[in-house]
């Protein structure tokens, strides 16, 4: 099996989805070559695991970024251009997100707004010429081995579904990755000329920080799934919302 | 024909949709015994549209309200529930917004977040008590007529249609949209057992300062479409994604 990705970028990966990401990534029989692992405070006590997993595989960089401060975007950006040298980033994971179980009475609007920064502005804009460079070199057809921006959502996220409000009203959460899906099919639409596929997963409820010990998933059998999928999408499948088997989401 | 509602909140009516909407309601046969007409600045020279329309309908009251101010949706919710003496407010419909034609590299995250503050948070949180009174008071069934919250929305906040991208990308605007038909969803489902009906609305593209000149429809057209539908819409398409004709939209 071909490598998913000469080079991939995590966000978020110091737990949880990111942190396995990377472990899989890195421990698969044809890793990429570069594996970017961002996170707010890698040299950290937080970025303790990430810090062993760098130890064990060469191709693991650890990165600084703060997916709401542009200068370390910025910073980042710069960084990982110049390990990859010229050649481009092939793979870009969004999967930095904060959850907030706000309800209708216990909303406030900055805390809205706080969501809305981590989970749907994010890094990409920066990255883009990275993407570019790697679409222009790459072969026909799009591919996560071209260029792709995946961006981790979540049924939740599902305005159709609507899934169990009452029980589960997270309205900040929800509207934040309703946006997030917004942009991604816009993207999806925009950057198809430029070889650039770009597409929506959910993980799954999975046992992380944010799921919750009751959460039917392992954080190993969903990221299973999401490499799987990754490594079947194309052109068809740019602008779709996924889960991590694959079955497709409303909107 | 009934009265669409004994009393109704517009915000955003010093011009466009808003105020087209105070001016139908108020010269309607059976007009609402309240208009509560809101805007940032009524008594300045951008609500002189709506000063001379107040003067010719008593039903019509101005009242300060800055959607991302919450001491001024405060004050207004106050001044609101002082005229309405104990009967609550049938009728709020969100129309106050802001437009962004961001593309995705002009696209600033400050930019993004203001869009969102103004189009996706609004005043509900601060009306919700004067909506659930009217709605203790109201006969069977939901309708506009007894409680119920309209989001003027928009077919561009559709991520199903994601109607023409690379021609219009509008980032911030559609993500705003998108999320606002979450949260459309989430408080339909939340609010069904409190009797309140929760919509939203495409109003068409119309001939406003948002819409342009080259738009379709006149905003009296338009207006005139919207208040038709709120006048039959209950239960059933309570938590639905309309246009101005009573046409389902996707998500």
């Amino acid at each position: 099996m071909a490598a998913l990705a000469r080079s991939v970028l995590v966000t978020g990966s110091s737990r949880g989805i990111g942190l396995e990401l990377v472990r899989q990534l890195a421990a698969s029989p044809r890793p990429p070559q570069h594996i970017f692992a961002t996170c707010r405070d890698p040299e950290g006590p937080r970025g303790k695991a990430l810090q062993e997993l760098a130890t064990q595989h060469s191709s693991i960089k650890l990165v600084q970024l703060d997916t709401v401060n542009l200068p370390s975007i910025q910073r980042a950006m710069q960084a990982v251009g110049y390990h990859l040298k010229d050649q481009g980033l092939n793979l870009l994971i969004n999967n930095a997100g904060i959850s907030s179980h706000a309800t209708l009475c216990s909303l406030d609007s900055q805390e809205m707004l706080n969501v809305f920064a981590t989970n749907v502005v994010g890094p990409l804009q920066e990255f883009l010429p990275l993407l570019e460079q790697a679409a222009k070199a790459g072969k026909e057809g799009l591919s996560c081995s071209r260029a792709a921006v995946i961006n981790i959502s979540s049924k939740l996220g599902s305005i159709g579904l609507c899934l169990h409000v009452p029980e589960a009203p997270m309205y900040p959460y929800r509207a934040s990755k309703a946006a997030q899906n917004m942009v991604t099919r816009c993207l999806a639409a925009e950057l198809q000329d430029k070889a650039i596929l770009c597409m929506a997963i959910h993980p799954g409820w999975v046992k992380t920080d944010m799921g919750k010990e009751e959460a039917p998933l392992t954080v190993e059998q969903s990221v299973r799934g999401i490499l799987t999928v990754l490594a079947s999408v194309s052109q068809d499948t740019s602008g779709a919302f996924l889960d991590w088997e694959g079955n497709s989401l409303p909107w």
